[in-house]
């Protein structure tokens, strides 16, 4: 039954040896890899706005296109960094890998913390974002945002755990729709403008607007809101061993490819919104806007764009559907979390990590009613410092083993790692106050968690590895068993057991504890009945705590054997079919085996006597 | 830590053989059997105006007193009847007992099912009624109504678990007040008017009120709301293994003082009211308003008695606690419920039917709300049933046996029998639309369930009894045990399972399954430097269900047995001192172990193997 539910919602189990073919192509890679960094362009410029027109009026498209500008140049630093790791790492570079091999484990788990709580904002900001331009449509779905949130990511989590081929068809086509929709947007608005020399009308409410100063602060803030268009870039490099082989020459070309997109649409974007002195309006993105100003408010082509705008950014998710558990399955390999965050499931993906993403993200989305400004700014702190670690990782790389071209590409590295190092500082300063240092703390809280992970493997596996001379573990056989066998009353199920205990050839004592003078007298004389020459052992339970009794009794026992012998406890158990029927039955043998197990000595054995109805 | 925890709830153990001391003497056993018939009187004759005011006026009071001169001949003989009842059945005389010995098995699971959904209704609608009276002293309380009725029960609870002489103590004392309390307010009250011939005021709004006819259908309501009255005392037959040797005479006792009182302060109290000439007015009881008119409004003793009132509503749900659990433990021994409602807590009392009586009741009270008047309506239904058919079964006894002065005995019962049948029927009717109807279908469900269990019981006794030529059961000595060592890596656990499993000198199987190459190779290479003779069957898991796997090889290794030969498992299992590392570790052992003792010729061993922190 659940084994049917399960197939059906995820579909049948897949083979191991069937993990090749579920990897992608360059095709299908793109649009699943990149939808985190396309969707971010949508919201980029907006972003970079917001802080601009209040002060700068009309100057502000002017200061937008610098801006822009600095941040396409720190979009191509940071393409060609990655170009260089994508070579040097070919089982996957994330930064966790990249920065715990040059810098050591502490800067590895930083970027790793970094990276995941990133992973986990973008599943609750991009599904909340997508929900909003849901209800934006519908608005009678108003009141229940958050439960479609939920189902939102509930989709999305099923979708992945059906496996990453199938996912590649499901996520990857929607975005290629939202590609070549933008890029027919932004071809268009420039063809009307500069081939059809449409002018286009000035925005009034600029025109009259007073202006201020251009300072440092105002062009800072402004950038690293900006830098959002970055996010989503690194899951390339991780993602390596999802491609088919030769996959780190398909993840490099998928990595250009992204990055041409994200220049082209962002840039795209920054000129039609300058064009056509697009203002902020709370209740239509910038990119309507621009739909709008190109195609007209009511045509086709206006709610297209709204539509796949909305698409997107409830598939930017999957991004970090990739992603997260990827990470967790290369940090479950290395001890600093749960082993069973490395098992593939039936479907070949790391379910545990998809699982685990769907419960985090979906808590907070109930924690934060679904309120996406108020999750904004942890946003993209993480990634900037990932960036930096990893690209500081591959400089010290170059600068350590000097062979190649290491001098050109220590140079490339070590201005990205500066780069984003500076990005890092401008963006946590700025948004500090409005949550980034939450994630300051969140951060070292995390190192510290996987570091006592790792402190508890390492201790299991000490106390588990047979030493060199492991061979003398082996003992002779000892002579004699000592087996103790536990009766309430004689019947089938202990006589059972009993026949069991026997051809174990030991030393048995059949051990009773007396609760009632009666039953114990009538199980005195079955017992003689029985013609067996063990003896019954009777001990008193005075306070009625049978199980207590029970077990002072088995570990004083134990502690009477000589070393390296074994107490063997032989617990006779019927087992009743129906699962009810086991309210109506003590639960004793679960609850010793239990208490047992913790006694070093003791080897538990459960005899079952199956009950027909 | 949590031993602790419940010696200071309920205090420390106590023997068994302490039994005897933990019972009651007359003066304690009369408070703790008490409280729920006397608090109810203190409503009763409300019930009763409340019917007949709107309807009467002032032709009220004479009705009044010719009702509940019926309810107080009613009494008489249910009181008859019990003595005798008490006579017949020394180790408690339930409705249970007494049915089901003279009428037959679903006679007395009808009375055991009624009398069971009243307990829970006591408790419900009495700590209702008394967070009423502590709501009215304390207004602020009242939006926290439903959790100051969960407070309430649960102290209860605890008292009941901390065991019976403790509770008459604390249960014992406040009943004891009110009786005083309430005894002198009518002495007081009949003093005043009959021998300082002060003369009450007459009531100016019955003086006005149109009057209208004496109906049989509005004596009868009238009658069918009075009888709350008698709830309540049932409970000193039920209870008579509570009392100390000789027990039957003190429970005779008892019922002797409790009809006294009951009728004392019931006929005290309708009189009053009419002498007052008291009126309905929902924000003051009859009670209260005859305490006013007595000792003035502003006095001590009104407020007296409306705090005695509460406390005493409160306590009268402690009646059910003592019944309901010693009811079920009969049950139980019976074998009508869980076996689990007969054995005795720490302290002696029936903690598992006590904490059920706090989950039901809460339940109740959380759905109802808090609202008592819509669960008033379901009682007492229950109880008349049960009168009923106790009565019936003693009638029979005495017909079918004829010994003794029969005669005289057959008649009381008969009567009894007669006038609490026809008392059913008419509650039964004109509360049926008000939620009656509801018991009338719980009580069938209720006795098709205890059959049901019943009939598990019996067939696990069939499959578990050894039949006449039990010693054949006992078998010869098979020549070898089959053992499978299911191993994963090879380490300390693993070796320290396989010298156990040596000592058991039979055919060792070493088992692995495998889902990844490398570390199969590895294990390989591992298990031949252990250089022992035991074969290494390795399996592929292909889906990595490794589970799944190993459990059909264990099942297909079963099957290959001969008859009344065992297969048997060896399970390492590392031991973690603290628990939550278990999440860092695969719970395999015990899901696998839960499984496999389900199979019938399978034996389970767990060898531990502690890890040092």
């Amino acid at each position: 039954m659940r084994k049917k539910l399960k197939s059906l919602l995820i579909g049948q189990a897949l083979k191991s040896t069937e993990s090749e073919s579920q990897k992608f192509n360059v095709f299908w890679g793109l649009p699943i890899l990149s939808s985190d960094a396309i969707s971010s362009v949508a919201y980029a410029s907006e972003e970079i706005l917001i802080v601009l027109l209040p002060v700068l009026g009309l100057a502000s498209y002017k200061a937008m296109m610098g801006i822009a500008g600095a941040i396409v140049g720190l979009l191509l630093i940071v393409m060609f960094s990655y170009r260089q790791i994508i070579d040097c790492y070919p089982l996957g570079g994330g930064s966790y890998s990249v920065a715990s091999d040059n810098l050591g484990r502490i800067p590895g788990l930083v970027a790793a913390a970094s990276l995941s709580i990133d992973y986990v904002l973008t599943v609750a900001v991009s599904a909340t974002a997508g929900t909003a331009a849901i209800t934006s449509a519908f608005p009678a779905l108003l009141p229940h945002r958050v439960g479609v949130t939920l189902f939102l990511i509930s989709l999305l989590t099923l979708g992945n755990l059906r496996g990453i081929r199938e996912s590649s068809h499901l996520f990857g086509t929607p975005t290629y729709l939202f590609i070549v929709s933008i890029v027919f947007m932004i071809a268009a608005g420039l063809f009307k403008v500069f081939v059809l020399k449409e002018t286009p009308q000035p925005n009034p409410q600029l025109m009259r607007q007073q202006v201020g100063d251009v300072t440092t602060f105002l062009i800072l803030h402004a950038f690293s809101s900006g830098c959002t268009a970055l996010t989503g870039i690194e899951a390339v490099s991780n993602g390596i061993p999802s491609f088919r082989e030769p996959s780190q020459k398909r993840a490099k070309a998928v990595l250009a490819l992204l990055s041409g997109l994200v220049l082209i649409i962002f840039l795209g974007v920054c000129s039609l919104a300058s064009v056509y002195q697009v203002g902020y309006d709370p209740d239509r993105t910038v990119v309507a806007q621009i739909a709008q100003s190109v195609f007209g408010r009511n045509s086709f082509m206006f709610y297209e764009i709204q539509f796949v705008t909305a698409l997107i950014l409830s598939l930017a998710a999957n991004t970090a559907f990739t992603g997260l558990p990827l990470l967790l399955s290369i940090l479950a390999k290395d001890g600093f979390v749960a082993r069973s965050f490395a098992s593939r499931g039936a479907r070949l993906s790391f379910s545990n990590g998809i699982i685990l993403l769907y419960v985090l993200a979906s808590v907070l989305v109930i924690a934060f009613q679904g309120e996406t400004h108020l999750l904004i700014p942890l946003y993209s702190v993480g990634v900037f410092i990932s960036f930096t670690l990893s690209q500081s990782g591959m400089f010290k790389k170059w600068m350590t083993h000097r062979t190649g071209h290491w001098k050109h590409k220590a140079f490339i590295n070590g201005f990205g790692a500066l780069a984003t190092a500076v990005t890092s500082v401008v963006i946590a300063e700025n948004k500090f106050r409005d949550g980034a240092w939450l994630v300051l703390i969140l951060i070292p809280l995390l190192v510290w968690l996987m570091l006592t992970i790792r402190r508890h493997y390492d201790r299991v596996r000490d106390n588990l590895v047979i030493p060199e001379n492991g061979k003398e573990l082996i003992l002779s056989r000892p002579t004699k068993n000592y087996v103790v066998l536990p009766v309430q009353s004689i019947n089938k199920s202990f006589v059972k057991a009993l026949n069991y205990a026997m051809t174990l050839g030991g030393v048995i004592e059949v051990y009773h504890i007396s609760t009632d003078q009666e039953q114990t007298d009538r199980l005195k004389r079955q017992y003689a009945q029985l013609n067996v020459s063990f003896p019954l052992v009777i001990e008193e339970a005075p306070y009625r705590n049978v199980n207590e009794v029970l077990l002072s009794h088995v570990d004083g026992r134990q502690r009477g054997l000589k070393e390296h012998q074994m107490l063997t406890v032989v617990l006779p158990q019927f087992v009743i079919p129906k699962w009810w029927h086991n309210l109506l039955h003590n639960q004793t043998s679960l609850r010793l085996k239990s208490s047992m197990v913790k006694m070093r000595n003791v080897a538990v054995i459960t005899i079952p006597y199956i009950i027909n109805e």
